[in-house]
Order: structure tokens, then C-alpha cells, then sequence
């Protein structure tokens, strides 16, 4: 049984890498807190005994044998890094977890046939440098080492640059290091396990996603003497598409999600109509062929927008991570797990995006959940409690000891 | 006569200061690029023997001695401070026409009865410091030197403390230097003198102009997997207000105007539901009582937002500056010395705001027009001829002639 006092406390020790004053963590990708946090991570492996291994794009491997050297590892981990507001809990509970699942071990003496390998996946929030998953994706070959390498931050800094500067750029070619398997803990991040009052989710697969990028370009004009009609007003052309991805996500309700997280204004001045904006679209649904409807008509609309406001409107796709279906038989190991531990479980599909999502190309993968109090994430006042922590953590050992047996 | 070839060098030696690849200037106030240019005045205004008073809050005074001392002096200017992506004419050219102006009357070795004062007021623009036209609102006393002072930039550099860093906290009590009249020289930064053909704007008054800050709170949350109706998203509430203004300037039309100039979103990623929103509205119109009208609608349109979109919406008032009608002599004066010069003229009432408009509440005032190419400011590609500058400044010159005359 996983130590739910130990696991806590290092989550806990954790959060103050890069620990904001209300609670949550600022810790994008290849900052200074990451790399803090980073170098716990390599210690405490260490620690344990652990062969650590770091590859080109900063994904970290940590190692512990089995009886069989000839079987893949089974690995198990998530991502140290979060948003600009983030929680303490979203990504860093899947490696905690998996840390704790390794000292648990350690401390029964107990040897698994299959290696054990713990991982810590570069830049998966996709807040700093876009797309999210980025490491995972290197890994699975869904992206080249120089496409991660040139991706830049909203400040001009390259990939590239930020992860050698941190010191992290290891020397183990991308997807070099084999997995047999691959199980991730997260918390839900939604509304749903806490509103029916179970513990355990067992994740089924991931909805699909898309990322695009929008520039709207008008032409910058005094405010006080331009009369309405000879107006080339990028942010209300912008506004207009704020509205339209609102509508086409409830025209696929219940399923669909759509949403504008990022929007910049230039100049941004009070008395100048703005004359560029650049916004980002983030468009979600379980199923592909409704995404696609989405994206058609996302197309329209920005179509629609150019055509009559006599603004220029340019939308480009920068992401597009199709549904994930799991493995069967990590799905039946995750389920066997949280039997054993006697939790209420529900199946789910995921409506984030998680590092999984991108292994399942490569090696047999699911996912566990556990609650997100009021569903709240990518938020300061993300909260899982102790017990739901430890609950998942629980489920996470009995899953890959199943695993291993089967 | 003025001397156009060399009004058009001052022009654009000064352009070079703050000077932007694009062939525009970004000389915020307070800047180095200002501080530049403000030094090169003071010299050209030191080499022609005037003595320069530089007040509390930075604002700028030359004075040319005429022969009755006990005249008050008779003043002229505008702004050298500039917008983040501005054009080399808006401000500048009132300021550069005023130093012909001296120059030539040196030259012609001329004394005016009352004496002449050339004037660069702090800030106009409200493009670093909001709000706009703080200088010369200090000197006519609707601001306070304490409120000046507190006024924050985007970074929260407090205006005290710039105009302290640039050396330009002068020892003048604010509005302590005496003003007889104001002619302002300004471009139009509006379509209609190039649309009709004239030359020059006899201006008679400044529309009413209201500026808010409103801030829209919500819940970050994730992107995926935050069902649409739990969201409380303050960029789409954001969208209906951008919108919304839009809707009441047209209902005005077409005299109203109405502007979203800045907007800026937290915490500002792809997979991060906004969860603040802070922008600025713009409402302009001739007739107060219209603007008043255009406010309640506006206020209705935050509140009912508030009501039916779980948001928190604050909305703050923090400019107003009512409608302005000038002085009938100094309006005579204007019209007088554009029939001089030979140019056809048109009476106009102004869109923008210009530090003339404050000042005409504690002395005469009035403005001089000259066209926009396109009615294009407030933006970098803002052009006026050389002829239109140098009839401007003939205007100015001629102007202030009939004034001291009368
Ligand atoms: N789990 C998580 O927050 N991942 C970030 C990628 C996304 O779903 O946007
Ligand atoms: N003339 C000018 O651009 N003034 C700035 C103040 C305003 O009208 O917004």
C-alpha cells in the first residue's frame, strides 16, 4: 500500500517550485521553476536507485529493473510544467504518484518482472510553447526533434534555446527509449466524478482536438475622428469570432467545447481602432467527423468575417490531436486496480489532453482519473484532496502491478 | 512669410527621434525618445532668445517678448508626444509650425505688441498615461498635479516618477504661467478637408469624448474539459460589450463614434477559459446630451451582462471631456488669416481632442486645420504635404498677427 502522507508531502514540497501567492504554480515549460523542479525529481529517483535518462526534447526516463531485462519497462508518469495560473495538482500528481509508487516498492522489496520507468514529459500544457504534449509527441513521432526545437514563446525564445538553457537537453536520441506500456494518473479536471460521487475514473480514451491560430488585420485609425463607416476595426472582427466559436460549440452540445483562450491587441491604445489581433481557437469533440463540422464552419466564419468587414482574416491549424481510443488491457488492469483497492469507478472519456494520448500510438496506454473539486483546473484554486490523491496513487501500483502479472 | 522648406527639415529631423521602421514615431510621453525631442526644442527655442519655462508637470513654455509687457502673452502649440505606432505629423506639426512662427517674425526681425509663447503640453495623446490631454488639463486646473503624478502606465510606472527620470519636473507652479489666447495648429486626422478639396479647418468647437475602463471577471478553467454551461468565459462577455459599442455608436449615427482601443486578457493561453478581462471604451459625439445617452446604454449593456452570464463586471468612468465651442475672436482671427493666405477654408468641429480644448476654458482659443491623405492618424503611415504644413503655419502666423492687431 502507497504511503498517503509521504505523497502528499511531496506534492506539497513541490508546489513551492514556482508557487504563486494564491495558492497555485507558475511553472511554464524550460523556466527556472521547472528546471527546480526538474532536478528534485532527478534526486529523488536517484535516491531510489534509479538509472535517470534524459533525451533530446527533456523528457525524463527514470529506470528501475525488473527480474526480466528482455520485457519493455512498464512506465507510468505525466508533466512537471503548468500554466501561468495552474493548479497544484494537474500533471505533477502522475509523476508524484508514480514517484510514490517506486519508494513503495522500494521499501516492501518488492521486483516486478517488467522494468519500471517513471516519466516526466516535457512542455505538455502547451501554455509556453504550442501545441501542448509536445514531448510526448516527439517521443511517439507525431512531431520531429526540429519542429519542438523551433516552436517559440509569445517573447521570440525558441524551444531550442529555452531547453539547453536549462540545462536539459539530454543526450538520448527522441523516442529512443523503449515502453512497453504506459499508464497516466491525472486528476478529472471536470465536473463529472465529483457530481456523482466517485472516486476513480477509468479514462476509455481522449476526445479529439484542435488547435488554430487567427490573425485579424484592419487598419489603425484615430478613434475620435474616423467615422464609423470608413472603419477597418480588427478587434471588432475579432470580437465577432469570439462569439461565432461560442455558437458552433453549443450548435454540438452537449459534446462539443470551443474556446478562445488567448487575444492580443495592437496597437492597444484607447483612442486607436485596433489594427491587429491575434487570437487563438482551441476546438474539442469525441468524435472526429463533428470536429471537422466544427472547423467547416469555423472556416466560414472567418471567411465570412473577411468578406464583409474589409478586414484580413488569416486561420491557420497549428494542432490537431484526433480521438484516442485505450488499450483494452490497460483499461481492464486500471479497472482490476481500483476494484481492488474497492473504489466506485465510472469510465470516461477525457476531455483534455494528456501525454497518453500520444503514447497509445506507440505502446499499449490508459488513464486514471480522480476528482477535481467543482471540475475546477487550469485554475489557482485547483483542489484534490489527500485521499482522493492517495486513492489514485493506490490504483496507479495495483494497475501496473496487474499489468505485470498479466 | 513662413519658410516651408525649412518647417518641412524641422519636421523631419524630429521624426527621426523615436523615428519607427515604418515611417512613423513611437514617442510615448515621457520616454527617452521624448526627452529627445523636448532637449532639440529647448535648443531652438534657446537659440532664438526666448526664455523656456518648464512647469510641474513638464509642460513647456518659450516666450518672445512684444512690446507691451503688460499684454498677456498670446500662445501657440501643441504636443510632441506621440502614439506606440503614430505618424510624424499629429502634435508635432502644431509644435514645429509655432517655432516657424518665431523664426520667422526673428527673421523679419517683427515685435508683436503682446508677447508670444510657444507651448508643448505633456501627455496629450493618453496613449502611455491615460487619460488623454493631462498637461494642459493640469494647467486649466480640471486635474491636480497629485493626480497627475499618480497616473500609471501598463507596466506601473507612475507618471511622477517618468517625468522625474527624464529630467522634465520643472520648477513652475502648475498653471502658473499666464496665457492671453491658444491657437492651436493640428492636422485633422479626420477624411473631410481632403474629401472636400480646402485647405484648411476653421475649427469651432471639440465634440464631447468619454473614456471607461471596465474589467470583466469570470472563472479560468480548462478548455476541454469545462462543459459550455459551467463556464463563466470574460473574454466572450468581453466580445458582447465590444460589440455592444459598436451597436450604440451606429445607433448615433452618424455623428457617434465609439471604440474598444485596448483589451487584454489573463491569464492569456490556448487551453485557459479567461477568467479577467480589462478594456477601454471610447464614446465620442458633438452633442453631451447624445454621449450622456450613449453612457446609460453602455452601463445597461455592462449590467445586463453581469446579470445572465454568472461575470462580474465593473465599469468605471475615468475621462470626460465635454463638448468645447471656441472663442468667437480667436475663431475670427483663424478665419481672417486663412483669407490672407488665399485658401479655401471649411468651419469643422473636431473629433479629436487636443490639449486646445482645456485650455479654451480659462483663455481664448481656437484651431487650424489641415488635411489627412486618406483621413488616416493614429497610425504610421499619417501623411500631410509639405504645402498643407507650410499653409498651415501661414495660417498660425497670419492668425496670430490679427489677434495681437485686434
Ligand atoms: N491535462 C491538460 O491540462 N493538458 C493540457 C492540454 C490540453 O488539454 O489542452
Ligand atoms: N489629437 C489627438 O490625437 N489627441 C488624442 C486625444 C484623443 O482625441 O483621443
Amino acid at each position: 500500500a502507497i504511503n498517503p502522507r509521504r505523497l502528499w508531502d511531496s506534492l506539497m514540497a513541490t508546489a513551492r517550485m514556482g508557487g504563486t501567492a494564491k495558492g497555485g504554480i507558475c511553472r511554464l515549460a524550460l523556466s527556472d521553476a521547472d528546471r527546480e523542479a526538474r532536478d528534485w525529481l532527478r534526486g529523488a529517483c536517484a535516491a531510489l536507485g534509479c538509472t535517470v535518462t534524459v533525451d533530446e526534447v527533456g523528457n525524463m526516463f527514470a529506470l528501475r529493473p525488473g527480474r526480466r531485462p528482455d520485457l519493455a519497462p512498464i512506465a507510468f508518469g505525466s508533466h512537471l510544467d503548468t500554466q501561468p495560473t495552474g493548479g497544484k495538482f494537474d500533471g505533477i500528481l502522475g509523476v508524484l504518484a508514480g514517484l510514490e509508487v517506486l519508494r513503495t516498492l522500494d521499501e516492501a522489496g518488492f521486483d516486478t518482472a517488467a522494468p519500471l520507468m517513471l516519466v516526466n514529459w516535457t512542455n505538455e500544457e502547451g501554455a509556453r510553447f504550442a501545441p501542448a504534449m509536445l514531448g510526448s509527441g516527439v517521443h511517439a513521432g507525431v512531431f520531429d526533434r526540429a519542429y519542438a526545437d523551433a516552436r517559440e514563446d509569445r517573447q521570440g525564445v525558441r524551444f531550442g534555446d529555452a531547453i539547453a538553457a536549462i540545462g536539459y537537453r539530454g543526450a538520448a536520441p527522441a523516442g529512443s527509449v523503449r515502453l512497453g506500456a504506459l499508464f497516466e494518473l491525472h486528476i478529472e479536471q471536470g465536473p463529472v466524478l465529483e457530481a456523482e460521487g466517485r472516486t476513480v475514473g477509468v479514462v476509455t480514451g481522449v476526445q479529439g482536438m484542435r488547435w488554430y491560430e487567427v490573425a485579424v488585420t484592419g487598419r489603425e485609425a484615430h478613434s475620435g475622428s474616423t467615422p464609423m463607416g470608413l472603419r477597418a476595426d480588427a478587434l471588432l472582427g475579432a470580437a465577432r469570432l469570439v462569439t461565432e466559436v461560442h455558437a458552433i460549440s453549443l450548435a454540438h452540445r452537449p459534446a462539443a467545447v470551443g474556446t478562445v483562450g488567448s487575444l492580443e491587441v495592437a496597437p492597444n491604445s484607447p483612442n486607436v481602432i485596433p489594427g491587429a489581433v491575434r487570437l487563438t481557437v482551441d476546438l474539442r469533440h469525441p468524435d472526429d467527423a463533428v470536429l471537422e463540422a466544427m472547423e467547416t464552419r469555423l472556416r466560414a466564419a472567418a471567411a465570412a468575417l473577411a468578406g464583409d468587414s474589409g478586414l484580413e482574416v488569416r486561420l491557420a491549424r497549428i494542432w490537431d490531436s484526433p480521438a484516442v481510443h485505450f488499450d483494452a488491457g490497460c483499461i481492464a488492469a486500471v479497472r482490476s486496480g481500483a476494484a481492488a483497492a474497492g473504489l466506485p469507478t465510472r469510465d470516461m472519456v477525457s476531455g483534455a489532453g494528456h501525454d497518453a494520448a500520444y503514447i497509445a500510438r506507440i505502446a499499449p496506454t490508459s488513464m486514471i482519473f480522480v476528482p477535481s473539486a467543482g471540475g475546477l483546473s487550469h485554475n489557482e484554486a485547483e483542489s484534490t484532496t489527500a485521499e482522493e490523491c492517495a486513492a489514485g496513487a493506490q490504483v496507479l501500483l495495483n494497475a501496473i502491478l496487474a499489468y505485470d502479472r498479466a
